[in-house]
């Protein structure tokens, strides 16, 4: 059993997080905070958690949270900085939602973030908690950056590719499109039923969006040199889901069948990463409500390009579900405890 | 442990009882069949469910059901009819989801279901699959016929009305909706995206549809004398999710908050039945994926009415979850065994 | 050509009377306010409006306004009470989106509205705006209050019951649905998409909500004596449309085909209520973008009751689309003109 | 005015062109026909239509249809190359929705079609009805193939970039999402409600979409040169709406505002074809139910690629909108007669 606290419990991934640990066997909550519904039962502010969620909402500084061995904390960026020092110098383990930890670059991080990154030293120790990739170092460390959810399935969609050397790294793009859930909880007109609804978009596009160094980061690791991509986020009328389109030249012809095969190996053993047939292309109810990213792979061989389909549920694999994951971990419980069940669906 | 086979495993009802059989800790599903899917893994047709349904699915007459101790049937009315005899004649446990076995006049089943009712004797074992009504009668049952979600939703939501006498049972009126999964995944185009969407429709209003006699049936019992209802079905572009709004008229003045309370106390101790606060209503989206019935209660007191929003998961309390509930009651397990987890929000 | 002005012209309501103003061959658009985005053309704060809204927003109090003869006002409850006097002083023609003189007891009004009814002898003047019901008394008229959505499908759809006699008018329930725009644009919780979508749900039930009043002054008209309904409103998760489901007790029987022939006979020349065949019912769809409303009748014979289904698009004949029939009536132009288009479907 | 029919009149493509045919002031619609609903009125199978298409449906081979002077067919593919000889034979003109007539190449259309392409003669003398680049053209055509919707969308979008010379034609990915209606109105699990609600999927990807060779062979007449390129097309949970994400390679810097610059002369004077400005980017909604095509610029500074984002309504200037611009050049009316009017928004 760890104890752990949830600071920010009422956003969307505070409370998909709390849905995923009320039921895991060997967690239990200690605190929860939360700034606006502070004094109320979580299980009141979402009555779907009802009895699964009775913790009363604590204020963000209140002593309790102290009383976690591992500390969520799901807040605008900019708060963990803030808070980090104090966690780890208690000696416990902070997994963060948020990207003030998970660009190794402080100065990136400024320019991105518009904020001076002001725990160089701390982010020295952090992991990227990309389970998939990052394994062993998350085992071992005090301090995760859960990633975003658009890196996560972009990411995990192009890696064999780099590893395996099967494209020009400097022709990826990817087209990525999310449900609503991924801009949270605040208000804005952006997320207004009726300029959501029966409408798509694209937004911060060529480069814009703050996703682009966190993808780049790792895409470079993976290729051993510096890799740009062309990132386009766009909004789809959904609630959960994000699927991303890749495109990338091939360096030289690969057919579809080994080029799935490859994918099948590269992630065999993987729990959570599955691989679609060839000719299979998943799709984002299939993976609503669970830690699955599902991708699907193709060859078009008329231009030479692979193309890579890749979806999870921005708020399970992109979010609340990693950070379960990278929780088991730490803590040396099996990697899916907590995590094992089915699709909702339709 | 108990041995269970579902027959009918493809259908939106069928495979959510798969998600929730799956991971019931004390269930083994031993068969699943299909007429249109014969031959693949469940798992294959409906890929969120996996590897959890590694199950090949078999003919409906494959000699593996009779392995099960407890069958579910998930057909078209009328289908379970002819395969009962059969199963119950071999000491197994039916489960049903269909109509067949819930109207205990067969002449009703005759007039509504335009087939002639051909099991009597059978229909004179069945029992009427609600657990919040008839738990100790499911406990001993052989041969169970699962409510339908209207009906679920309506029931529960007025009975505490019937049972306290608080109405006049001539003045009850149910206005239902629900979400397009209660029609199945057969095609026609009132299932169409493009004429669901961004449209909302009444259907088979002013005593046509067919749950309307179920309903009537258990209203009777609750009230102890004959009820009739006007019941009135509308489709709602979502998924999943019933709201019942229920209308009576007060045989004297109760207020809000009294009324709340009889309800509170009408359902304590019910696991699956939660009633909102005075002044509060359920939302359908508070119980999706779940067993549980949510209910709200309210007074007009300028026109003498009582007022009650019922919700449920169509597929969960009123199909899947609720056939869950009755094996558990069935084999002896804890009420709640494989149901206890929250809502999938947003 | 009659020039108008459009006094808060931002909201969804004021852009929808734009998008059917433009098009109108006899209106001339002097002026345009909006408190949020004044200096901006509103074609750009709604691309679709585009080159059809070349109009440069004005601030509330500018001037030009004064030089349109009809002033349309989109404006919160109360701020036509500020209006109203200048406008009409001036000699001109007020046709007003809000309740302030909607209700013809201003004791009524300052109940539901806790606001003081501060322009009683202006009341005194003003024609409800509901030509199907006015149409005289509009025409000649320089104070119109455009009826509430729900008011409007609700009355069309009882108003025939009443004024024949039919029903017993104490038994009136009025269960109606309605999609998200009529919440405005204004940013809430509960226009969050995430919160709508997939989502169903009552609110201000048990006679608490503003349009019950409004409701049962136009019924009580129709019934020559008070008429209390039981209302109960319910969000969609969909953008434009409602759908009122109305209950009440026939005094004695009537068969379904001679009924729906009594509503055609009554709305026999009105160009925007349509009646459906015996068996057929509307849905919100049918009427989208339109000023249409249409009715379906049926007959529950086992439980004395009727049950009609009333359908228009709310921003439409519950709003903007029903203002521009005044205008019409005003102005003396044939009464559908500028409304005379098919639905957009799918 | 000019006399027409359309063959094929109970489709989404079919329904929409009767909506803007039934308000074009120059049009008589003398016959509409129809497998599905021979003898109905076309105002019945779609209420919403009503009085606007009284006209009662005709079997496919009724002579009445040759009363016409321009027919308009919108049938399954194929269907087009049995009747344009007897329509032309006339000498009566012909706009075909099908892609019958859009491939120059007769070995392409047996290629991606499966089916002989038996009018080789009848195909020379078909234009392609894309009115920004063949405007001359088609005024003196008498067969024109009605350009495919994601066609439409891409080659608005790209047309530029290769005709001002500004790109890598061998570069070109077209990332394109489309709303349900495209698929039009016959059943299949795709169009399921449960299946597309709340789900985001790609399908037909790495160049198997039949609207592949469409996009290419105008791309190459644009380009001067055969261009291939990357097409996936994905399915959004919406009813209406494309819009292209359409990446390239730069072949020398150009920055952002100039590129738009150049967008806005390109298109200067095409009424249906508006540039958002620099750092804008258009939205499906925004054209709902309208001719337009809206495109938004962009350069990715960073990996030197410009992206550009171009949407349509599919069943408007995707199909039926597209067809009447197409028959007022025919006729010699003013280009976008029937066609003027604003989006319907929210």
């Amino acid at each position: 059993m760890v104890k752990v606290a949830v600071v920010g419990a009422t956003g969307y991934v505070g409370q998909e997080l709390f849905r995923l640990l009320s039921r895991h066997p060997q967690v239990e909550i200690v605190a929860a905070t939360s700034e606006s519904y502070q004094g109320q039962p979580l299980g009141q502010v979402y009555p779907g958690l009802g009895d699964y969620a009775p913790q009363v909402l604590l204020g963000l500084e209140d002593d309790r949270v102290m009383a976690a061995e591992v500390i969520f904390t799901a807040l605008p960026h900019g708060a963990a900085l803030e808070i980090a020092p104090g966690v780890l110098g208690r000696g416990k383990v902070l997994i963060d939602f948020g990207a003030d930890f998970r660009l190794r670059d402080p100065a990136s991080y400024a320019t991105w973030y518009r904020h001076p990154h002001t725990e160089r030293e701390l982010l020295g120790q952090a992991v990227y908690g990309l389970p998939e990739v990052y394994r062993r170092e998350i085992a071992g460390a005090r301090l995760i950056a859960n990633p975003g959810c658009y890196p996560t399935s972009a990411i995990l969609g192009i890696r064999p590719l780099l590893v395996r050397g099967l494209i020009d790294p400097d022709s990826l793009i990817i087209d990525a499109k999310s449900g609503v859930s991924g801009a949270g909880r605040s208000l804005s007109l952006g997320v207004h039923f009726c300029e959501v609804n029966e409408n798509f978009k694209a937004y911060s596009i060529a480069g814009t969006h703050r996703h682009t160094p966190e993808i780049e980061q790792e895409l470079s690791v993976a290729a051993g040199r510096n890799v740009a991509v062309t990132f386009t986020p766009h909004l789809v009328p959904m609630t959960r889901g994000i699927l991303s389109t890749i495109y990338a030249k091939l360096v030289e012809p690969v057919d579809a069948v080994r080029l799935n095969q490859l994918y099948r190996e590269f992630y065999a053993g993987e729990k959570f990463v599955q691989v679609a047939g060839p000719g299979q292309l998943p799709q984002t109810k299939e993976v609503q409500g669970t830690n699955n990213c599902r991708l699907g792979t193709a060859v078009d061989e008329r231009t030479g390009r692979v193309v890579v389909v890749s979806v999870i549920d921005n708020l399970v694999k992109g979010a609340a579900g990693q950070a379960v994951q990278n929780l088991n971990l730490v803590c040396g419980f099996p990697e899916a405890r907590g995590l094992e069940f089915p699709t909702l669906y339709p």
